[in-house]
C-alpha cells in the first residue's frame, strides 16, 4: 500500500525518549532543550492585524533584511533575497533532500552527526557516506578521498559546536574543506543552530564564506536562542539554489507562521537581543561547567570527552566500550536519568558503538550532579 | 546536480499571479484569500510561557481534543489520537505524497482539482488518472473504471464546494464512492478546507463517514475561517496510517507552531466562534451573490456556470472554448484584473481549456462588478 520510501522511514529516537522522560523524577540529558528560564516572554504588544492573512512563501520582507544584517555580523554576506524563512531549520533538510536526493544518492556526513538529519536524508533514499571527526577536526584530506570514492552529491556538515561531539572546526580546517568542496563543486549544507551558544569566544566565520563556486546551504535557527515553539528557522542559498527551493517551500506549507517571524524580528531589532544571547551564554555556561565537575567526580575512569566551547552537549567516548543502547531502558526505568546513545548518530549504529551525548542546558546543576551520579553507577555496575 | 523529481518541480501559477495582483488598482479574482474584514484580531492576551519550548509532534493536547470534538459535528467520529495538527493543510499533501506516491505511481484526481495538489503528488512522481465530474458530482461508475484501469494506488477528492469547480456531491455519490472505495480497498484523501462557508444550508457529512474499511486521511484547515497566518490545519486519519504520518510530521518540522496552535483553542472553546463562521458566511454570502448578478450582467452570452452553494469561487465555462492562458496577462497588465486560468485545475492542462475560476471573498461589491465587467470585455474583445 506505502511507498516504497516508507520501508527508510524511521521514528526520531530522541523524541521517543523525551517522551519517556518527561515525569518529574526523571534528570534528562536527553535532548537540547532550552532552559525554560532562558526563555523569552510571550507577550505581544500590537499585534499588526495584517498578520493574520496569508503570507509570502519567501517570508516577511523585514525579517529577511534582519536576517541578512545578523549574518553579515559572522562574516556571511548575503542579499535579503537570498534568505528563506522555514517552519524550523528542520525543515532545511527536507528541502535540501528534495534538491538533491534520490534513492542511492551518494551523500557525505560526519561520523558522528546531526541524527535527524540521517532520518530525512535516509527517507529519501541517500547512501551515506561518512567521514570520521579526528581531534575535533573533519580532515580535508579524508573528506577528499571520501568525495572520489564515492562520487557524492552532497556533503552535510556541522562545523561549528556540532551536534553531537561538539567539535568546532578551526578557520583553517574550514578553508581547507571549503577548498576540496570547491574542487569538487559539490553543494554543501552547513548546519549552523549552536552558533550564538559560545562559551569561551567566538567560533571562526562560517564553512561557507570560503566558498568560491560550490552550491551552498546555510542553515539557522531561532529555537536555540529564543523560542522553538514558535518554529521560526531560515536557510540562505547560494543564488542558482533559491527558484528551485522556494517553489519547494510553497509546495510544503505556503509560507511559515507569520506571528512567530513578526515576534522574532521584534526581538532582532530590539536593542535586547544582544544582552539576551549573553544571558544565554552566561547560563548555559554553567551548566556546562556543572557537567564537567561532575564528570570528572563520577567518569575520569569511565570515559574521555573535550569540553565543549559551544553548543549543548558533552559527547563521552566510553573507555570499555559498550553498546550504550543496552543501557537506556534501565537508565529510564530504573535510576530515573536520560540520555542519548551516540549510535544514533551514526550512519551506520554498529560503527559507533561507545559514545553518549549528554546535555547540559535544561537540568539545574544540582539535578546535573545527581544526574551524572546515578549514570556513572549504571554504567559502572553495567 | 540535482534530484530528479526537480524535473517535475514546478511554481504555484496562483502565487505568481498573487505576486503580479498586488498593485493596489488591480481587482483580483484570482487567490482564495479570506476577506481582512472577516480575520480574527490577533490579541493575545495571557499566553502561557510554556508555549515557548519545543511542542509534540503529533501537536498540543488541548487542540487536539477541540478539533476531534468539532469534527464529531459534521459526523466524523474519531478519537483524538487520531488528530495530527499541521503546519496549514496543504502539508498533509506533502505527508500523504511521502507515504504513497512513488515515481510511476497511478493517483486518481477530480477533473478539476486543487492546483497545487498536483503540484505536490507530481514533484514525487504521480501519474495522474483523472475522473471527471458530471452535472456537479463524481459518477462512482467512473471511479470505479477509473481505479481499474489505472490499478490506482490513492485517491484525492474535494468532495465539498470544491475548489475549483464549487462542486457539492450529494449524500448519495459519497455513499457510492465510499462503496467503491471500499471494494478498492483504495486508500483516499478527502481534502475539506469550505465547508464552513456555506450559504445555502450545511453541507453532507464527510465522504469517509461512509467508508467501512478503505485507509482515509481527512484533511482540515482554518485558514478559510479563522487566520491563514497562523499557519495551521491538521489531518485526521484511520488509525493504521497515524504512526507513519506522525514520523514523516516529525521529519519535516518537529511540531506546528505552538502559539497558533493555542490561540486556535481558545477561539474553538469560546463561545464566540459559532457566531464568528454565522459572520463570515453571512458576509462571503454577499460577495458570492454580488459575483452572480455581475455574471448575469455581463457573462450570461459568454460562459455557462452554477451558482455555488458554499466555499470561495465561481467556475466559468466559456461557451466559445478558447485557452484562458493567454487572458492572463491582457488582463494584469491593461485591465488591471487578475483571474485563475483554468486550465492549471487540470493534470493535463490541454484537456482542460476553456474555465476560468473567479474568487468572491475579497473584493468589496463594487469592485467585484468593476472586475467582472472588464473581463467580461477583454473576452469579449479577445
Amino acid at each position: 500500500m506505502f511507498s516504497e520510501r516508507i520501508e527508510r522511514l524511521s521514528g526520531s529516537l530522541i523524541r521517543e525518549i523525551l517522551a519517556a522522560a518527561q515525569r518529574h523524577e526523571v534528570i534528562s540529558f536527553a535532548g537540547g532543550l532550552p532552559a525554560s528560564s532562558c526563555l523569552p516572554a510571550l507577550d505581544f504588544p500590537d499585534v499588526p492585524p495584517s498578520l493574520a492573512q496569508y503570507g509570502t512563501s519567501e517570508g516577511e520582507p523585514e525579517l529577511r533584511e534582519q536576517i541578512a544584517k545578523d549574518v553579515a555580523r559572522i562574516g556571511l554576506s548575503c542579499d535579503a533575497s537570498q534568505v528563506l524563512v522555514l517552519s524550523g531549520s528542520q525543515q532545511a533538510l527536507d528541502l535540501a533532500a528534495k534538491l538533491f536526493v534520490d534513492p542511492g544518492t551518494p551523500v557525505i556526513t560526519e561520523g558522528p552527526t546531526y541524527l535527524a538529519a540521517l532520518q530525512v536524508f535516509r527517507l529519501f533514499g541517500a547512501q551515506f557516506h561518512t567521514v570520521e571527526q579526528q581531534d575535533g577536526q573533519l580532515p580535508a584530506a579524508t573528506l577528499q578521498a571520501a568525495i572520489a570514492d564515492s562520487k557524492a552529491k552532497l556533503a552535510y556538515l556541522i562545523p561549528t559546536f556540532q551536534n553531537p561531539s561538539g567539535a568546532c572546526y578551526s578557520v583553517e580546517t574550514r578553508q581547507a574543506l571549503a577548498r576540496v568542496l570547491d574542487d569538487a563543486h559539490l553543494p554543501v549544507i552547513e548546519d549552523d543552530p549552536y552558533r550564538a551558544l559560545s562559551y569561551d569566544g567566538d567560533a571562526p566565520a562560517p564553512l561557507v564564506t570560503h566558498l568560491k563556486s560550490a552550491p551552498w546551504i546555510y542553515c539557522g535557527s531561532f529555537s536555540k536562542t529564543l523560542a522553538p515553539g514558535l518554529r521560526i528557522g531560515y536557510l540562505i542559498a547560494s543564488k542558482e539554489l533559491m527558484p528551485h527551493l522556494l517553489k519547494l517551500k510553497q509546495a510544503v506549507d505556503l509560507h511559515s507562521n507569520r506571528l512567530g517571524q513578526w515576534f522574532i524580528a521584534q526581538w532582532l531589532k530590539s536593542g535586547d537581543y544582544p544582552a539576551h544571547l549573553k544571558r544565554l551564554q552566561q547560563n548555559y555556561k554553567v551548566g556546562r561547567d556543572a557537567m564537567q565537575a561532575a564528570l570528572e567526580r563520577h567518569f575520569a575512569d569511565l570515559a574521555d570527552w573535550q569540553v565543549p566551547q559551544g553548543g549543548l552537549f558533552f559527547w563521552l567516548t566510553l573507555k570499555n566500550k559498550r553498546d550504550t543502547r543496552t543501557f537506556l531502558k534501565p537508565a529510564l526505568e530504573q535510576h530515573n536519568v536520560a540520555f542519548m546513545p551516540g549510535e544514533a548518530f551514526y550512519a551506520d549504529p554498529d560503527t559507533g558503538i561507545g559514545h553518549l551525548r549528554l546535555n547540559f542546558s535544561h537540568a539545574t546543576p544540582e539535578r546535573i550532579e545527581e544526574g551524572i551520579a546515578r549514570l556513572a553507577g549504571l554504567i559502572r555496575a553495567g
